[in-house]
């Protein structure tokens, strides 16, 4: 029996096939399309394969909470296509499998307290930078969720002095994490592309300032023990001891932090922490 | 059999004794001063009843994870006679019963949700607004606990443009809820209590954007069924109006709230909310 994940971003799906000490045999990625298109291409990955369940991790906002109706759904988004459209009903039939469901921010969580940067911790916050702002959250090993999962990268945050940037977000302009600091807010403000950036362009320090905003609310929030980020921004190498300084600064000895090389840290599986993190869940719901 | 609930605050403690019923038949306060002639009138008020437990919230930071040698303590407090002094533990021994122990603000979220304002609910946030800002955070029935209890006072805020008062936080001055919002901040701000100041005072729309500001990102990070407002300041009761309205203009729809008026609400039990909830965690205790 093997086991399958599925990253379904906004922009692209990524699948894998794994044997079942998780050792992935067979991937595939494809642009995210219309619903329909995405799941024929879907099944017919699948097909060859005999899988004893299936971890997913969606774009969102997605509905987690099984005792409403729109578990399992694709909520408020912006890709007009998958508004409502039910995706884990639609993955559970066309593959007949068990269905592990939750965000695509929670999957990569998951599988970095596994098998990444998180091991040995049980209390973590996953942070990605890159089209959008996300995090996935885990206290005492589990996924947290409230009526609905966290939506961290539209939390507010302090707009530097300066910053002349209008924003890019279409809810909250230049007053959310996303607006302010994802990859599309950096592309506008500095008219390229983030990773063509130097490293020592000055929009670095305001965007590891924003970053430090984040953890510096993350911490008196969430309290984990360890933030580690991961996506495309964040290739930038430079960011994370800039966001550890402006975080001990901003913080300012009011809790006592574990020492920052270990409080935050950048992701340990890079892009392979989603599909690692849905092949886990899709074990744990056969254990 | 009795029960018992102590609300242990910075300025006083508050003791209760009632029947099993959670009937209070017996209440007392006075000023904290050093934690022995604390104790002694705490013993000295719980002497004439026969506890079978005892809930105590207690002021903070504290310690709350019972595999540290910290549990029980009162951690990083400005008050240095009572600075890494064992609560809990000096309570067990001279009461000798079963102690619950958590927050202040945990408790009075925890008798807001069994008998006050969140009743029906299980995701909560309870957020005191008085000598300082704190919330008690209750997911799925639970109490949210990462490797600390949450500090939601000293998250960062966005200042208002119209806003010139230097901030009153010792740690995080202008940029924190407390160092904008709490009592000190307004009394020092408009240089007289908050209690004498009139409800058409400019200062209410600038205070009640700031805790739209909590409120919009609790939302999106515990994503709470209902955030209830209690403490001091509350009191002024033009400023719920004007924090859903602020509320509703910050997420500006990007996540479906439910009605406002259901969802930021003024505390249902008072000044109660405390020993109601340490009554009730005493009883599940012993249940």
């Amino acid at each position: 029996m093997m086991l399958g994940a599925i990253e379904a971003g906004g922009t692209k799906f990524v699948c894998a096939v794994s044997d079942n000490d998780l050792k992935i045999i067979d991937t595939v990625k494809f642009p995210t399309t219309t619903p329909a298109e995405t799941l024929i291409k879907i099944v017919a990955f699948f097909k060859p394969y005999t899988l004893s369940a299936v971890g997913v991790g969606s774009f969102g906002p997605i509905g987690i909470n099984p005792d409403t109706n729109d578990y399992g759904h694709i909520l408020n988004t912006p890709k007009l296509a998958w508004r409502q459209f039910d995706l884990r009903g639609a993955l559970k039939t066309a593959l007949n499998v068990p269905i592990y469901w939750t965000t695509d921010v929670n999957i990569a969580a998951y599988g970095e307290m596994m098998a990444g940067a998180g091991q040995g911790y049980s209390n973590i916050v996953y942070l990605t930078v890159g089209t959008g702002i996300g995090a996935g959250v885990i206290t005492a090993g589990e996924f947290y969720y409230g009526i609905a999962h966290t939506e961290i990268g539209h939390t507010l945050l302090q707009k530097q002095a300066a910053d002349s940037f209008a924003g890019s977000c279409p809810y909250h302009q230049d007053q959310c994490a996303e607006g302010l600091a994802a990859g599309p807010a950096i592309e506008q403000r500095c008219r390229q592309k983030a990773e063509k950036i130097g490293a020592t362009d000055p929009v670095w320090a305001i965007e590891a300032d924003y970053l430090a905003q984040l953890c510096h609310n993350i911490t008196l929030t969430f309290a984990p023990e360890v933030i580690i980020f991961g996506g495309g921004v964040m290739h930038q190498q430079q960011l994370i001891p800039l966001i550890r300084e402006k975080l001990a600064t901003k913080i300012n000895g009011y809790v006592e932090l574990p020492s920052l090389t270990d409080y935050v840290v950048p992701v340990g599986l890079g892009d392979q922490a989603g599909l690692t993190g849905g092949l886990y869940l899709a074990q744990k719901l056969i254990d």
